[in-house]
């Protein structure tokens, strides 16, 4: 018999347990898995870190012999594959599991409904597809990041109503309400890498920590400053808290200023021969150093060359219930060439929006024009 | 008996007959009225034009002998003073109404709690204050014009992410999705009067109408023009449709152009020595021609040396989810010299948000710093 009611619920509490792991399982997505066995929960798991156990892992650790004949939740298709732990599929397969539900399909080329196929050969009812919505949104990141090799960049901006991120003097602080900008500091806390322009570490020295006291969780903090005029004195600059500090220049920055900052513990690549950073190629590179995840944080200089760029994938907008003024003078949130027509604007697709304080704050992921033509293509 | 629920049932229906007569009243307030006997209805009415009936003597009409003995259901203090109508409170009186339930106590002068002291000293129980603030808003444009004399002025724009009107190129069609201008047009037949500047005139050649076949009720066209720069082939100017249209200038206008422009048909006002329209002064001329509320629709130096002149009473601010770019080049909803300090920003105090269509609109009451500081001293 069909049970929507109790198969979502279940499926809702995987959800949130993945959830609760968000940010600390480096470039494996989060999942959670529960047992059930006669309408009791047997068992519960999560991965909580990479390289230590897997949902499904946990979980039938839990349920031990109650295992056999039970139904698994799962908001990820268990893996085939020999990785760092055995094949999660076989596993369930050994326990005497009856019944898989999942929730996504792993995009990871490597699972890619394998690891469903391999339950089914083996007997085991699966049913895929329950609120895979919710979790391929909880993985978004990951979903990027294991099919392109390239980081999730999303573009976070606090400004005014007139769009402005900082008074025509330079002052921004602050524009948004402690509400959201703790916010910011969970949206630090769940990604790999946090970016920054040079302009923004010139006019406000941001130490771009998440502030929490989970040194472990401090992410990489990345400057993109293709002349290297980041200050030795820059916050940004590893010191005791705050985790570890790339800066992205060119082929023509002075060397005297590589070597004086990778003296103060910089790292320093270099992204093409110039003027500006090769942001592609940054984004490559980052990619390569197994960073799934970028926030941009701005200014809006980085934050349009970005945009234009097409390498945002989603943008987390705040909009502080003020205006601030200064025309030309103050900085706009984003600031690019821009186009001449109005219906060439790059689209803000499935936007939602939240009140955070007294705050507004606009979700949505960016459309780029080739990717509404190419939505037109038949399938 | 105290009958809460029942009451809250008819005052909101007589508020919702008061708010389906919005902008078809004049400088008249808009007010609903139910009259309840023994459980039934026995009557109902609006005020619908100015110079017509009253909600109370419309619903009495409606009641005949039914109203002895019944409750008046009224959105707002009936009136005590002779108008174009004789008082409110004395049909009250006179038709035998046993009990009055009152919304909000009127503003005006004039009456300002004397219509429900005249009630109340004919033996009628009068209940002031249920649904107050609804009722308030409704008539938000009366309240502040009838103490004032000023016009209520509510500026809107439409903008991108990036707070922009117009691309770099001037064009601006069209930042906002169909419903959210199709509710542009239903927030100018509820104004008096649409006012931009000519630098909207001139990029945009607005026609200012409302695009309902209500020829009646076409606002008044407002132009801020200090040098009358409005091509006399302006679409703005008077023609088959629309209302009548008025220039706002400066003394240092010239001449030749004034009568051009009064020969298409336009009332040109001056406003002040120059070099700008003297902003305050225009809006006591407004107020003079009993015009109480304002659209204020752009461009965006007019929008922000309005704002700065702390002439804005309400904003209706649309955001599309898109970005168009262009930097200083392209304009911003609200320009004006702003201030060094973000602290010092124009606030826009009790935000609401709602989803239009694929937009966003934040609706609020600009809140001045002396507004703020005065908020602070006891009372």
């Amino acid at each position: 018999m069909l049970q929507p009611l109790q198969d979502e619920t279940y499926m809702r509490l995987a959800l949130q347990m993945a959830q609760s792991a968000q940010g600390q399982t480096g470039v494996n997505p989060v999942v959670g898995c529960v047992l059930v066995k006669d309408g009791r929960v047997v068992g519960m798991g999560a991965h909580l870190r990479r390289g230590e156990g897997h949902a499904e892992v946990l979980a039938l650790q839990m349920a031990g012999a109650e295992a056999a004949g039970a139904t698994a939740y799962v908001t990820l298709e268990p893996c085939s594959h020999y990785g760092r732990t055995p094949p999660c599929s076989d596993r369930l397969i050994q326990s005497g599991v009856r019944r898989v539900v999942v929730a996504s399909v792993d995009p990871n080329p490597l699972v890619a409904g394998s690891g469903i196929a391999r339950l089914k050969s083996s007997g085991i009812r699966v049913d895929a597809g329950l609120l895979a919505e919710e979790a391929n949104a909880l993985n978004e990141a990951f979903n990027k990041f294991i099919v392109t090799r390239l980081p999730f960049v999303t573009m976070k901006n606090a400004s005014t109503l007139d769009g402005k991120i900082a008074a025509r003097t330079g002052d921004s602080k602050w524009i948004t309400g402690a509400p959201a900008r703790e916010l910011v500091h969970t949206m630090r806390h769940r990604h790999a890498a946090i970016m920054v322009g040079i302009g923004t570490v010139l006019a406000d020295d941001p130490e771009l920590t998440t502030r929490l006291a989970v040194p472990a969780l401090h992410p990489l903090r990345v400057v993109v400053d293709s002349q290297l005029r980041t200050p030795l004195s820059a916050r940004v600059l590893p010191g005791q808290d705050g985790g570890p500090t790339l800066i992205l220049t060119t082929a023509g920055a002075p060397a005297s200023r590589r070597e004086a900052l990778e003296a103060h513990g910089a790292r320093v690549l270099t992204c093409g021969s110039g003027p500006h950073v090769d942001l592609p190629l940054a984004m490559r590179l980052l990619g390569e150093m197994e960073i799934p995840s970028v926030l941009l944080e701005g200014g809006g200089r980085l934050s349009g060359a970005m945009l234009e760029s097409r390498l945002v994938d989603k943008a987390v907008l705040f909009f502080a219930p003020k205006w601030i003024g200064g025309g030309a003078q103050a900085p706009d949130n984003v600031s690019f060439g821009g186009f001449g027509r109005m219906s060439e604007a790059i689209r803000l697709a499935r936007m939602t929006v939240q009140t955070v304080g007294d705050d507004v704050c606009l979700t949505g992921y960016p459309q780029y024009a080739e990717e509404e033509a190419s939505s037109c293509l038949p399938e």
